[in-house]
């Protein structure tokens, strides 16, 4: 991949998937300008991951992968939503803006989040064919996002008494972004129908992703700039949360991530050229500053 | 179906559904108690309502429609956990214990929600085949309890400001309570493979069921025992809310409520003698007393 331009690659992906979410957000009713203000902003990576195994598995059709690249972003601002809530993370920043319940009040940001969510499935069904495929998403996603996965690794990110101590962070890392991660990564070559030692090999894969995905996170939320990340940096340091950082300190959270990336990036190469953009991904993830 | 006992036929379904539920919440993590204690004590109307429009429709494999079932119910459940939360209607009751919030907190209530919704389409997944009824169990369910339908309904009822119009009333029914009602009807049938104009016309009798439904609710609310209910009675009649005995008072709520059981009962009897449990089942709820 030498030569390539990861940077203009994610523009011009972030420019596709933004045009169809806009698509997906008519003035139906009052709830949807609530659920579009917080989708907006969004960097992307989620629906970009889907998109990329997507061809990188040989998919050619990029309108029977778009709504499902949209509804894992849907299900990422939910989360996003939920967590900002006062009895959760209390955020008031998100995306360069107010967060939901600071510019709609509380219920209607819990409705707006509650409204992303099913509709993220509604937008698994859109499209023709493709229905095993199609229930094989479902099913990924529901598990990767749900008591098993994302909503699990938040009840344990908000515990307040819980060990400081790897096995700890890993499953919070774990639960909270690296299953989610993976199946977006793994959502995308399911609906380009690759062998189930392809989905395997980029299950594994898309969990050291995410692994490096949050640790990432922890390290901005230390050295990175509010204008950059769009949302209050120091808030988990601040909150004695268990994070990468918080355990293992700059340099030893830095190492791991470093550890994470290489992992992905060589089981990336592994599956042969196509995938190769996902390993310029990988190093992109590891270098970003937002 | 001279001689059918409505009563027995719903314990015994009832008592199928819960025996389900319980295989579907083993110990796996923390979250899983807590979405479990939320699910107990419900009367199971909507898994019911799968149940009896799936048989009633020719299918015959009741584990081919059970996971479904229970989703329903999973979905009930979590729409009721948010809307008791403090921000939203406050309610410290529910079947007849303490609800989700006051037992667990409010953040964990939030997510056993966010669990049980997830986890509901995971079991829309589950079983061999049918794979296309999957599909569209999952694109209806998606549409009804999604920001087309509880949810935008559940954004109407707490708006503030509203008009006190029969018009307004019937949007907050029908988005809140009927289209839900209606897809729990239909998703039995669209599991038996029914065809396309039974299931249009369950979708229409759905819709009178669930309004039905919710008027017998709006008139427990003022008429109804606490012991009875699970709940506290007389929430939103004293919070002010729009209601069908607020905009028609009692009398002309009940002759309404009569005047959809009977359009619902009528196009039950219209699709054979295989759907006569739906109609004594319709007459069941508009005499109910919780």
């Amino acid at each position: 991949m030498a030569g390539f331009d990861i940077v203009a690659y994610l523009e011009e992906k972030k420019a596709l998937v933004d045009s169809a979410l806009t698509e997906f957000f008519p003035e139906t009713n009052p709830l949807f300008p609530m659920m579009r203000y917080s989708i907006e902003g969004g960097k992307r990576i989620r629906p970009i991951l889907a998109l990329t195994t997507y061809q990188a598995a040989g998919g050619s059709d990029i309108d029977a992968v778009m709504p499902t690249a949209c509804a894992l972003e849907l299900i990422h601002t939910y989360s996003l939503i939920h967590d900002d809530l006062p009895c959760m993370d209390n955020d008031d920043l998100r995306r360069g803006k107010a967060s939901s319940h600071k510019r709609f009040g509380e219920a209607p940001a819990i409705l707006a989040g509650d409204g992303l969510f099913a509709y993220a499935f509604e937008l698994f069904t859109y499209g023709d064919g493709l229905i095993a495929e199609k229930i094989a998403v479902v099913k990924a996603v529901s598990e990767a996002v749900g008591p098993k996965g994302v909503v699990y690794g938040q009840l344990l990110d908000i515990a307040t008494e819980k060990s400081m101590t790897p096995h700890a962070l890993r499953m919070i890392h774990r639960y909270k972004t690296a299953e989610f991660i993976a199946v977006s990564v793994r959502a995308g070559a399911i609906l380009a129908q690759a062998r189930p030692a392809v989905l395997a090999t980029l299950q594994r894969t898309g969990l050291y992703m995410g692994m490096l995905f949050q640790y990432t996170d922890d390290i901005l939320d230390v050295i990175g700039e509010k204008s950059m990340l769009g949302k209050t940096p120091g808030k988990d340091s601040d909150a004695g949360k268990l994070t990468a950082p918080a355990l293992y300190g700059l340099d030893g959270a830095r190492f791991r991530a470093q550890r994470y990336a290489a992992r992905a990036i060589e089981r990336f190469r592994s599956l042969g050229d196509t995938y190769a953009i996902l390993a310029s991904l990988t190093s992109f993830i590891l270098d970003r500053t937002f």
